[in-house]
């Protein structure tokens, strides 16, 4: 198979995390008799101090032209004192809106050899756990209208706006329903609708959906007590689908609960299996540059990638395999380093991912 | 002391948890010779079906002439058909509104005798728990412009606004200040600064007024990561403040950090002292009418009306410290029920309290 395959590093570890993850790539090219075109580009702060820009045009249209896009990390504190449209995060924002990536895929699962490292009660996990939260991603309050105005007294006002059509909200939840029909057939909508005009076209626009979904159940809870039934009992969900921000939310939060950060991978997809995949983890510039970094949910997003935009589920699984091995042999990065696990470089570990 | 006191015992198990609330305040009002002049009335889904609206007039009324308004609880199935204004949950949103109570407070703490109920690890919460979320509760997105409509094609939009005024921001952030100073001087705000204008606005409103408490130690934090960190570690934080949305979620998250959301009050004051006090819970209607409801969180919620709005901190004390005890001497009601633990009725419970 022949693909083309955008490769941002970012900033922070971004670079560091790629690097091993472009190793494991060459591996699964060679085995499997793959071509895998890579073009490198900027985008984020290290795109700001080198073009002035965090999403150079030449970027994007790499990105346009590629099959998929592997993303490191953007952002830092460096460039934290930039406004709106200049900070780093705004080339995500771009990427996402300009190429369509409308479908965020955020999977958050505690690895078994990662269990103590989950903040919650073992007796709350005693079955694992292994959630996927489908999140809107171009749509919503981030790319509404938005504006700041002074008022004749000279006080500032400011408003931003949470906007949907039926359409946008159609086909992400789609996509929740088929993700949920491949699993355990259970989909939560999270919405306020009984607050927000919004959330109550989100929720009859599901509940339209759902009659083409007869063997899914169907279920809906208000944000704020999503929020705490993900802390009560994170198993009663297993597909979680909802808007842009309240996605952003409850995505870094069912993450949390697994403790593993530093492990999970993400997707952000068109309509087409083209995507962009990401660990959701941030750039940690306080370890930058200091061969400290976890790569395993670049790696991870790798795999994502293969199985995703490519079709290629046995490369992926071979992916998740060998980072499920390495941990359960108790190989560790600082980041999740307990007492009698091996400690490994970020190099180290890119090794003991491709030499298992 | 003479005070008046709107009293609205609402749905589901709210009028069981507020007779028990009413005999402690009878048994305080004796002990420390005040006066406190009750007037019950409806709202909600009781004021739905007895008058045809969730909030009638009258109530209004009686709630803007009262010193304080102690709530039980609004809401049940029974009226989830009901759409936006008609809704029970519209009679907290309106008497926010119109009697101004733009200030939310939701302590989040964890009464030591129900460590064990924490959804976290023990060794994250060795130090206890005790936090303050001050959200802001009559702006934002809450109460912003909100709309559906059908365009040519016949499908439909909808959008809700997020807006602020720098002065709506200041009033709110101010509260969260002094009650941080009377803490540990740190407060923690919360917003998407990188992302929304509203966002902005409130965090460059939050940087000036910090200029007047020079001794406070302000941070900043985006919502998505307060939703790990809270889980994360909730110690590193004592005061959070935020907007409307934003605090919805985040003070129940930090409710359910705690185990104990049947035991947590809220206050929901104005400017000068007045305001509304209920329990974080629900209406339960489940088990409405059992003798099973939990009154604690009620209770306490008169406890914080007194120290809040009375300036009566004594019987204030009185009150924790009896309910307090109750719990450190093993009696729970069925919703925080474990072994080796007595097993109380809402009745029994009032009366425990009393007796304390
Ligand atoms: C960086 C930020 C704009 C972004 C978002 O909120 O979408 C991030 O938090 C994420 O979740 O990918
Ligand atoms: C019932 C609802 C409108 C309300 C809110 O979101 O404000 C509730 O969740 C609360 O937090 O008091």
């Amino acid at each position: 198979m022949k693909k083309k395959i955008a490769v941002i590093p970012g900033d922070g570890i971004g670079p560091e995390v790629m690097k091993q993850t472009l190793r494991i790539l060459c591996f699964i090219e060679e085995k499997f008799h793959h071509e895998f075109e890579m073009e490198e580009c900027f985008a984020g702060g290290v795109a700001i101090d080198k073009e002035g820009t965090p999403l150079p045009d030449h970027t994007l249209k790499t990105c346009e032209n590629a099959d998929a896009i592997l993303l490191g990390a953007v952002g830092g504190p460096k460039w934290d004192h930039l406004e709106g449209t200049d900070r780093p995060e705004r080339a995500l924002l771009t990427i996402r809106k300009e190429l369509g990536f409308f479908a965020n895929l955020r999977p958050a699962m505690l690895f078994p050899a990662m269990k103590d490292a989950c903040p919650l009660k073992p007796s709350l996990i005693e079955k694992g756990l292994d959630l996927m939260v489908v999140r809107e991603l171009t749509g919503g309050i981030y790319f509404g209208e938005q504006k700041t105005f002074t008022d004749k007294a000279g006080k500032k006002s400011a408003y931003d706006t949470m906007f949907y059509h039926e359409d946008e909200i159609r086909r992400i939840v789609r996509i929740a329903f088929e993700i949920a029909s491949k699993r355990k057939r259970k989909l939560l909508s999270v919405d306020k609708a009984n607050v927000l005009e919004s959330s109550r076209l989100w929720r009859k626009t599901i509940i339209q959906e759902a009659k083409n979904y007869p063997d899914i159940c169907l279920e809906h809870m208000y944000i704020d007590n999503a929020a705490m039934q993900l802390i009560r009992d994170p198993n009663q969900f297993d597909v979680i689908v909802t808007g842009n921000m309240f996605g952003d939310i409850l995505s870094d939060e069912a993450s949390m609960i697994t403790g593993s950060i530093g492990l999970l991978p993400s997707a952000s997809l068109d309509a087409d299996q083209k995507g962009m995949y990401e660990p959701i983890h941030g750039s940690a510039p306080d370890i930058a540059g200091q061969n400290k970094a976890n790569p395993l949910a670049m790696i991870l997003s790798a795999a994502m990638m293969f199985k995703n935009s490519f079709d290629l589920t046995r490369e992926a699984d071979m992916i998740e395999s060998a980072v499920e091995k390495v941990l359960d042999e108790g190989y560790r990065t600082a980041d999740i380093y307990s007492e009698n696990t091996v400690m490994l470089t970020t190099e180290e570990m890119g090794q003991q991912v491709l030499d298992t």
